[in-house]
């Protein structure tokens, strides 16, 4: 008999559900939702740009309209096709985007009380509000094991930096708030109806990578720590979880309410959660020896490594198990990506569109512009890890044009995407494919073919368009019996396109000289213990920029 | 009787004729010719952004088109008027704008040999091809006394930069030149007649700023000298010439045949041409104590001293009688100023207007935006005196708009401004008062608060909106007879407006804070001995706008 599962995939302004066939991963139908909530999804503060948050309801109307719109689809377009053959459904989300729950699990954003609170909210990954946390957090985590695998610095970004800081700024929201839970995991509980924050299941992904668990010292952070930076997070610690579990593992099966309202038996199996890039990795087949970054408005790297991989000092994290079981997953990432390409053409230069730009841009050599950018207007995740840094362009004339800046902005993050590597293959990790995925990896040969030439290295990209959603879908075959291991479901289920980007030696040896640069702003601006003279900095930007125009 | 005078102002763009009354600077008449040649009148490279030339034609045209146009008007509006009443034509243009002479003082870019050939055009101002020609020039002038007086550095942009560039890459075009003039002066010499490249006055304006000529030691730099840098110069300085006058003195009266053809009668005198800055800060009414500015696409800043005036290191040039005859002129400057808004508006964010980035730039706070600029789109004019330099912008977010970036950029170009003002204090100097004029002085009064906040002294506006032109016809003035001295006539003809910009006190502490990071990155990127801890830069950006939007 056919097997299917179903992969959903929690990104920043939508959700993804995608119907596969367990067999060989072929695409049978998918499905989009958009959060209709604040700003594309994303509630804002025009007071604040570091916030960003999420109203959990849209994440429940999102897994009801896209679950019913693939099985509408997958009836009339599969053969032979019925709800029974469904083995698992699985979920990856943005991470780490926790949220309050009441003791009964309820989303406290969703409580009428303080569903207009955007303390109360889901606090999305890329809310920046808790720098001064994460400061502190990596302060008072000094003589602790908890930082040694996720980098040595902890990010506002992530889960205990937001508590703090919601305990801080919103101590009523705080209050009110029985536990807290990543959406990786809120998600599985609402489908499996185990929404009890003490037994609902957890993944170790977002767990590992964010919370600063580890099986190895006993799960969570200690009550002592906790207790250095507020005693209400060590009080909360006893409300939150001892365990967390990889994303292959069953979460449970869909609550009799879900599948009903869902259309689907109650025997399907829901694997437990992760995050979006550890299964766009999965979804890209992920090997020892493969990076796959997963590009879309920001990017992650992930690889997996034997237990032998050393500590990488900036490196997010380093958690057994996060992306394959049995194995060590490494995640690194870039803040800003696709987001940077969409600021260029929608705030710097807002009547041009991207198709226009990369037209433009394509017809520049590499240095031709003169120009340089640091790619921090989202801050640094790796490898300074601070939110507190910005952009920069420089080599700007009176010429400069819009789209020599898109195409600068596109080489800035290669440039970034190179520090990334260049740091993990520093500490042994040896890189031998690199694999994209995502939109960007998707819609835009010419970032391919600049990360090609920037990082001297063939540039793969994933055979599906939603490799997320496909590692979500991967999971739950798995959970749900059709496979034996997630490398086998891997086998079966994931592959590369046949075309691949080469790089070109003589962009190659142009981005060489304006990758060292590069790494002359990255240490002037950026905290490395390094202070570079940059006296003639523009003046071989403009020889770099002569040389291409007379070549 | 009534009596009149005519002056014209040769801008980057077009022509300006300006008919005033002699007793007190009343405008009767003016006519604006653009001129037809290139883009905007600039004949450009599309391989090599740092050339600009113009097409010598298109000043003569343009000076018969105005005048006609300005005769007319004056007919038709000031009762009264006859062309017997008009005592002097004064001629301001940019400079240093050189251009090849044939022997018998055509321009050779009119030569219909040479008419399509750009190095036989005039080399515009801004034309930046000369910069390693600059180089040599300030390296072999050591030991010399020829850059004391202007800077202690020989510019891309001046006169023997530009003929040696032209010598080395167009050498056919050097040996069809019998001799060379400033566009100051060949518009007197083709209103007089005199045209003798020998005999045609030379004002001391262009000749002492730009062109190395001093009374005090015995004219233009040696044969000696000009030796050391190219034999063909040294043969060419005897046919340059020996002596050159302020712009008060008659340079001759008009030749019958441009009597003819102009309309006006042979008496006219002609005054000797000086170039537009200082004839601006003549129009402004310029006094010791007083800094003008002429603010348009670049900037320049003019001042007068007595012979006290100590050598001021980077400022361009410090030259006896080139502004008021018997006065030190003072002159630095910034290479782009409206040139950087225009590129804002037209190339950063093309759908763009000033009147719609000016309208949200008004609504930001000072520091609100997080940025910060460098002003060198075009390089450094004062103090570094460095073409090879480019423009830098820090401090973007993923939300930065494009009327943040303009108002930056307009700040950028106040920090340049305090940068000279610093300097030309440091050494004795004294600022008692700003007098602005020139297109941003008179459009933007957003610029001239944003320059009171920065330099936090109060900016007066000159009362005619050409000044430049006025100044010209002020010279023209004096050397019709109409008045007994340059500063007589200031008195008679010019003033400011009645418009006071003040600065405001919470403004200038938060410009101050961000001075202090402006000084940083200007001593970082350009060739200041200091090398500044840039690593906290960014946040400080970030604290100063977490301030201002908090406030």
């Amino acid at each position: 008999m056919k097997q299917y599962s179903i992969g959903f995939d929690y990104g920043t302004n939508s959700v993804r559900a995608l119907l596969v066939d367990c067999a060989d991963g072929r695409e049978v139908a998918t499905s989009v939702f958009n959060y209709p909530s604040g700003e594309q999804g994303v509630i804002l503060d025009p007071k604040d740009p570091n916030l960003a948050r999420q109203h959990p309801g849209d994440y429940f109307a999102g897994a009801t309209a896209t679950i019913r719109e693939v099985l509408a689809e997958a009836a009339k377009t599969e053969s032979g096709f019925s709800v029974d053959q469904i083995v698992g459904i699985g979920v990856d989300t943005t991470g780490s985007s926790p949220l309050p729950l009441r003791a009964d699990g309820l989303p406290l954003g969703m409580d009428p009380a303080y569903c207009e609170n955007p303390h109360a909210q889901c606090w999305l990954w890329k809310d920046h509000t808790s720098y001064a946390e994460a400061a502190e957090i990596t302060e008072k985590a000094q003589g602790y094991p908890y930082l040694s695998k996720i980098g040595g610095t902890y990010s506002s970004e992530w889960f205990w930096s937001k508590i703090l800081r919601c305990a801080r700024v919103a101590p009523d929201v705080f209050e009110a708030a029985h536990s807290w839970c990543e959406l990786q995991d809120l998600i599985p509980a609402w489908l499996t109806g185990n929404i009890n924050p003490r037994t609902m299941s957890r993944g170790v992904c977002a767990a590992g990578h964010k919370g600063m668990y580890s099986a190895q010292w006993g799960g969570l952070p200690s009550e002592e720590f906790l207790e250095t930076l507020d005693p209400r997070l060590a009080a909360l610690r006893g409300r939150l979880y001892d365990h967390a579990e990889t994303a292959d593992q069953p979460a449970g099966r869909l609550s009799a309410e879900r599948a009903a309202s869902l259309g689907l038996p109650e025997s399907v199996v829901v694997s437990v959660g992760a995050m979006d890039a550890h299964l766009g990795a999965v979804g890209s087949s992920v090997k020892p020896g493969t990076l796959v970054k997963i590009m879309g408005t920001s990017t992650c790297d992930i690889m997996v490594g034997d237990s032998s991989t050393p500590d990488i000092p900036g490196v997010c994290g380093i958690v057994d198990g996060s992306v394959i079981p049995g194995m060590l997953g490494i995640e690194a990432g870039q803040s800003a990506v696709g987001d940077l390409f969409n600021w260029c053409a929608s705030k710097l230069a807002p009547g041009s569109s991207h198709e226009e730009l990369t037209r433009e841009a394509l017809k520049l050599k590499p240095g031709e512009s003169g120009l340089l950018a640091l790619d921090w207007n989202n801050g640094n995740r790796t490898i300074l890890v601070d939110p507190r840094l910005t952009g920069l362009l420089v080599g700007q004339t009176l010429y400069t044009t819009a789209a020599e800046i898109y195409r600068t902005l596109i080489e800035a993050t290669a440039y970034g995407a190179l520090t990334i590597i260049r740091r993990i293959e520093e500490y042994g990790v040896k890189i031998d494919e690199i694999v994209c995925c995502g939109g960007i990896a998707e819609k835009s040969a010419l970032a391919m073919q600049i990360y090609a030439d920037v990082c001297n290295r063939p540039i793969k990209i994933s055979r599906s368009a939603q490799t997320c959603a496909l590692g979500s879908a991967i999971m739950a075959s798995v959970a749900g019996g059709a496979h034996g291991s997630v490398l086998e479901a891997i086998h079966a289920m994931a592959g590369v396109k046949e075309i691949v980007y080469t790089p070109n030696p003589s962009a190659v040896s142009v981005y060489a000289r304006l990758f060292a640069l590069y790494g002359d702003l990255h240490d002037s601006f950026g905290k490395v213990n390094r202070q570079p003279d940059l006296h003639g900095l523009m003046k071989e930007l403009l020889d770099i920029r002569d040389e291409a125009l007379s070549a």
